[in-house]
């Protein structure tokens, strides 16, 4: 008879082959995005549905199942913070919910991405949604039959929501939303209204590897770890992993536009911290990873925006940027340049958007989802919703679909529902840790108008980073920040910078 | 009951499965040469493990065993030559071997490879070869074990010569090395007794850049089809693939050595066009790869020294390497940098070796490992072996060990025994492929000093590389040349071009 012991042992060899056939096939996704011939495709797409079916097959044998039975004692006997109990604990959690979908419409989930990505990836640049309409219905039709699995819902969407965003579901979604929107509105209604705001030094030649060394150097600073991580180039930044030791992160480059690569840097080189900081003795288990998409994308956004955006931080890095690029911006004050990366604009692209404009990009979308998925908006109508809503949220008519409905990959590569919310909870957040680190540490600002970024990062790895999932995201809320999840101090964060910058 | 299509078909499905699964640890350790920051060796290790174990674990399943027997009889129907008959066959022909080694012993030997590389990765820089005695020992004992699973052989080095070039053993080798030395010896005397040829030409200051971008357009003159490969750096270039849409190659550049990056381009690009050569309907089976490694080396010397170090091509190409590096070749001849890069002079090292001598090195290597597979030699009597027998080959003292039994990696990442006759069989084979080719069109060399290299390349191609595995060595180099291997062609190619060169 083997013991607890031994037990747990065999779940951890089980789950590090799985977690490594993930992590492989994370690879293979990484290298298809940045030096695949073309001529790889067609293996590749094969090699990674492979790896995706061996890794889910590996998961939801019943043998897991049994093992997280027979430990049920074991974890009982541990504080619920143990590592062992909250590995049994988390595992069990993703366990119950992988047996609830069949293998076989995994599978088909996967092929029908891969091929309405495929329509997708064609369908833009030629501006036609036509393309890709039949592949939406179908994958609107699958994504409430994923749902379906998870019966007992209020909302269709909510198990959808649950996958990236564990304890969240429409209704407080909504709610949160609400809340927030009537907020934002004013400022950007307020800030809209007045004088834009010159942004043009951003938009002077800044030569591509001068802008990949100095990106390089601004994450470096922020502590980003090469030893353990490297940049590369694609079209569409992202950061992946295949093993706490190999954390990437990537990014691409605008000769005209300096922000890009600049930002783009710094929130991968956020999410990627975030998994560089997880506890490495959680490899291979289902705690070694971000705990869910809201707080994943609290990090990108807190030190993209508001480390990355704010006026102390370029305090010392703006002079390094004028040595970078002297013929640009020597003659630029740095009042100026902090205005310029800091204007709001209402534009047609969300992962251009400002920090004030963005989350309307993300309430509308995620507005869609739900009307889709209840069935009160169809896919054939969805382009001319967007126009419609998109002209009432923003005053602008896009002027086509490929900067409409077509420009977020989300729903061509995935489902439809809980796709987008975790980018509004991710500001939110960014705010409420924020604020938790100040309240612990009141000297960060001073520490980071002298580039000494260490304080903020501690308190980020201690309080959150190294815990990857063994708490959910509303329990790692409350324990960092001493509350639930609020929007307060990300109000409190864009009046204040805002209302230095305009008229509120 | 099944069909013989049915099984052929369940078959080749599982060949699929193991190609893709060896195809993806390719990639993994591709990017461990190419990008991997160094926190990812740890988990690379273990997940190429995997991958490997899982290969393995499927292809020696009896169900295979079972499929094989079950088509015997329809192979046994059908033409030798044909697609599926020769799947049968080759895969019967590998299963065979496979199973004949335990799976524990194939762990044991990836295990202790993985090991030992990484001592040798420590010895090499410091010249140590302690670090490596007792690896290599090891290594010895396990290259021993491994052939007694194959009993029946008349040297033990027999099964490991077998598994690199099927049909040659001990004797033969021996036999045919032996022969060759007799011609090369006197050649070697002959030059080496001469002026030495200036190659300063070759060492003036190149930098990597442009290196890179004429080397890229050499190898895509030849033939090398970027659509489905890249080129990228590591510190030992090499070729390797992920599937036949997906056949990359690797390079190298010393900004004081013009040839290292040119001529590593055309060797792994030679490697790569016999891959991407082969008929795509072989893609996931046995056939889909070169056929053995003094084949495949015979294409890669082909292309680079046959090719790429011959007067008419460099006719033909040099004025562009003149345009290429203006302030370093607008005043040296053609003449001056053909001799150049065909300078014979005695030398260390087996990889920078020139045409001529190389072979003494493979030679000397290819009897060391028959004396410690036969015990005459010890590993700790190996370096001062190697200390005697260059000074006897060669009239010079290797100064350490580092440049001597340290300076190639392959007995200190995989087995003893088999290693080396590949390259010199190689050699021998690349004169005989080209003549062949040249029999069957005369015009190839006319046509390469105009930059046509379709001719050449589409005889190989049709008479060679589309057949991947489905001939073994000796049926395709009978079938390609109508004669069996034979060093007739190669000495007179040497004799001929070297007879311009030197007086012979």
């Amino acid at each position: 008879m083997a013991t607890a012991e031994q037990k747990l042992q065999d779940l951890k060899t089980r789950l590090l082959e799985i977690s490594d056939l993930n992590h492989i096939n994370a690879l293979l996704g990484w290298d298809q995005s940045t030096y695949m011939p073309p001529g790889g495709a067609e293996a590749r797409g094969r090699q990674s549905a492979l790896l995706a079916q061996m890794a889910q097959e590996k998961f939801v044998d019943k043998e897991i199942g049994g093992l997280l039975e027979d430990l049920r004692s074991y974890e009982e006997s541990l504080p619920y913070e143990s590592d062992d109990a909250s590995l049994i604990r988390v595992t069990r959690r993703e366990y119950e919910r992988a047996i609830k979908v069949p293998p076989k419409f995994i599978g088909e989930l996967n092929e029908h991405g891969a091929r309405s990505y495929q329509l997708w990836s064609e369908a833009r640049p030629a501006n036609d949604f036509s393309k890709v309409r039949d592949g939406l219905e179908k994958t609107l039709e699958l994504s409430r039959q994923l749902a379906e699995f998870f019966p007992g819902y209020e909302h269709i969407a909510d198990p959808l929501i649950d996958f990236a965003d564990y304890g969240m579901k429409a209704s407080s979604v909504r709610a949160l939303f609400a809340e927030l929107r009537e907020k934002l509105v004013p400022i950007v209604r307020a800030i809209t209204s007045q004088t834009p705001v010159d942004h043009s030094a951003l938009h002077k030649h800044y030569p591509e590897a001068d802008q990949l060394s100095f990106g390089e150097e601004v994450v470096r600073q922020l502590g980003y770890d090469f030893s353990r991580g490297r940049i590369d180039k694609t079209p569409h930044p992202f950061m992946t992993k295949f093993s706490l030791g190999d954390v990437r992160i990537t990014t691409r480059v605008r000769e005209d536009d300096l922000g890009d690569c600049l930002f783009s840097n710094m929130h991968e080189a956020g999410h990627a911290m975030y998994e560089q900081g997880i506890d490495m003795s959680y490899e291979g288990t289902p705690l070694g990873g971000g705990t869910s998409a809201g707080v994943h994308e609290s990090q990108s956004r807190l030190w993209e925006n508001i480390v990355g955006r704010s006026r102390g931080f370029w305090e010392f890095m703006y002079p390094k940027l004028q040595a970078h690029f002297p013929g640009q911006l020597k003659d630029v004050p740095l009042d100026t340049f902090y205005r310029a990366i800091n204007h709001v604009e209402k534009s047609l692209i969300r992962t251009d958007a400002d920090e004030v404009t963005y989350n309307l990009h993300v309430m509308m979308r995620f507005d869609f989802e739900l009307q889709m998925l209840e069935g009160t908006l169809s896919i054939r109508d969805l382009p001319e919703a967007w126009h419609e809503r998109f002209e009432h949220d923003f005053g602008i008519v896009p002027p086509d679909d490929k900067d409409g409905v077509l420009q977020d990959v989300h729903w061509y590569a995935g489902i439809i529902g809980g796709a987008f919310q975790g980018y509004t909870l991710g500001n939110i957040l960014s705010a409420q840790f924020y604020d938790a680190a100040l309240k612990a540490h009141p000297s960060i600002p001073d520490e980071m108008n002298q580039g000494k970024f260490g304080p903020l990062h501690g308190w980020l790895r201690e309080n959150l980073y190294r815990h990857g999932s063994k708490f959910t995201a509303p329990e790692i809320i409350e324990r960092a920040t001493g509350s639930a999840l609020t929007i307060e101090p990300y109000i409190h964060y864009l009046q204040t910078k805002y209302g230095e910058l305009y008229t509120l």
